[in-house]
């Protein structure tokens, strides 16, 4: 193994909670490999099973951390079956996780991916279970990757890893339809309607945009919650770079009846309406 | 930028939770201006919109960490609006987070505060929202700070900063009314009345306080939750220094029916009292 | 003290959780000792007061990491009262925590241990409060540690700490009764069956296995949650290295209504049973 770059940052996406030692497990046996890692924590407390938000949250954060850096997914239900691990590298960053689709949005968002296998017999690792790839094969893959192993010493190329839908508006008559991604701690809805989307939609009044959500009317991208008065609801341009729902100092999600996996709609902009 | 110093470290107090990527991406854009920042998560669990709560932990922790540390306190309803964004050095340490009162007891605490205006402009930073100034604006501004940027490269000197009312007894008769700062995970209810303001009060008996506490009175100031019986309320000095109301093996918040923001009334030592 | 080492990890289990800024604390005043020092959260969630709890979990764990940790638990409902405090090396790994049995199973798993007590007066760090010693006692004396600070320079070596009784099988007529050490996120019941365990009592059918659990039968240690139909129970060997007992896709703890304390029941193998 190459000696260890100084500088090597590993992320963390999984549905292990924080209560079980799992999550220090896996830094302990990248640390194994190289001392100097330090990681990041982008969230422990996916809801168990869910590869779909998992899979959001890695294409949303990747991209605000340096080049070098390995991301490691893991929302594993297949651990233990024949299900591929894969490492792959794309955009200048690292990605590790298991062949069930959470890596795809990102690997399409970052582009130009170069996609291997990765199983316990590219770690030269300790297997300790037979449930927990994350501890014994992920993270001593991520931890070989920021050290500098090349990825083409991990296995086979793989051209054919399982993509999830992806998360895009679609066209719906007049309007779009538009899937919620998350509810965040807050009660946001957060959809998957880039700003990027809105602007090349509705150059001129994308501002102005009018949304369905879960039978309500709201009209206007905000630039403040204080915008609209206590308990109304708002549209904004969130953390993600997505339309958010929101309500001010209130639940969109529990005012509105709406939670991850529905759907909201962007009607055309007010100005544009008949009528 | 100057060549960054080989220590720095941020610590992070919000109410963001740790469900959502956002901790995690305030991360990331920190790591993106310096990768060699550490991170200590003070909490990302305090209650929303809690400014106030936020203030309390702040200001017992931050001269807990080494000279030059940055400390981001991010609790923001007011994110988007024209509320202005702090950057600050008081007592050697750094601080940002939103002009809302969020740093004025720790400012305070430190002394000889140096705070100046920090916005989007001043961080050479990407905006990718309205609404997540966490990530856009603080975390870069901290990792420069830390990174050895003066501060005089921020904005403008703020003078009039937001403060909130001091966390401080309040003489009440022939009494103290103290106010709870926090009720923490062991139910223990943590008041604002310091142990130096207690041997000042009270030089020669202050260990044998009296307290009202929702009605029932406690007495003595323990060193252990071992002195008194399983389930009877006890007085000690607690973790930051300052007067705490606990059962033993229980919760103090539960038995006695108080939490942060409430009372409790300090009366004079037993010896001292009439009869 | 001597120059510090560059690469200083310390782990944390404690019931301090992550809501208060008790952990930032702890970490703050090992930071103070030794600003290079980096930090692993095995747990802060173990529950309140439960030694046995953490003891598994740092007996489970502590050696995933790189050799020199120093490992800290802190589950300590006897703070301020005359127990000691313990500071230890074993298996080449430090550990700090209360003399309540916390540290034992750890230490009996690395073997030749090194005890030694550790108060206030060892570490040279600020008191503030009577009930806070992870971080005015253990968290400086594990930046001592990890900082080459030698053990002998600690207090008297201590030679009588407390053991909690093993997590071993025990022999139950012609079968073994099995504590479940912990209930995991996922409902899965981790108990203290290690493989090494099952290998050396039924070398040749271990995989074959038949455990009553809540009254209900499970045959066959698995590989793979995917073996059995979803909402069926399995076997399997955990991340832990022990026999677990799990419901795919489900909770086997909520199925089975067993909690960690409760037992499980070995049964001979299928092929050797009578009939």
């Amino acid at each position: 193994m190459p000696e260890g770059r100084r500088m090597a940052v590993i992320t963390w996406t999984t549905d292990f909670g924080t209560s079980d030692p799992y999550a220090g497990d896996m830094k302990g046996a990248a640390l194994a490999v190289n001392e100097a890692i330090r990681f990041v924590d982008l969230t422990h407390d996916v809801a168990p099973g869910d590869v779909r938000g998992a899979a959001w949250i890695l294409a949303k954060s990747f991209d605000r951390f340096p080049v070098g850096t390995c991301h490691a997914a893991i929302v594993d239900p297949g651990v233990g079956s024949e299900r591929r691990g894969l490492a792959a590298r794309a955009g200048g960053y690292f990605f590790v996780g298991p062949d069930n689709g959470i890596l795809s949005a990102a690997l399409a968002a970052a582009g130009d991916a170069e996609v291997r296998e990765v199983s316990i017999r590219h770690v030269d690792a300790p297997r300790r279970g037979t449930t927990f790839d994350g501890r014994d094969v992920f993270a001593p893959a991520a931890a070989r990757l920021v050290t500098g192993v090349p990825l083409h010493e991990f296995g086979p190329e793989v051209h054919d890893a399982i993509a999830l839908p992806p998360f895009e508006p679609v066209r719906d008559g007049d309007g779009w339809s538009v899937e919620i991604a998350r509810v965040d701690r807050f009660g946001n809805l957060v959809t998957v309607a880039g700003e990027s989307f809105l602007r090349r939609e509705w150059p001129d009044d994308w501002r102005s945009l009018e949304v369905d959500a879960g039978g309500r009317r709201v009209s206007g991208v905000r630039l403040a919650y204080a915008d609209v008065a206590p308990g109304a609801p708002l549209l904004s341009i969130g953390g993600s770079g997505t339309l958010e729902v929101s309500v001010r100092e209130g639940s969109a999600a529990g005012a509105l009846g709406l939670r991850a996996g529905d759907r909201v709609r962007i009607v055309r902009p007010g100005p544009q309406r008949p009528g």
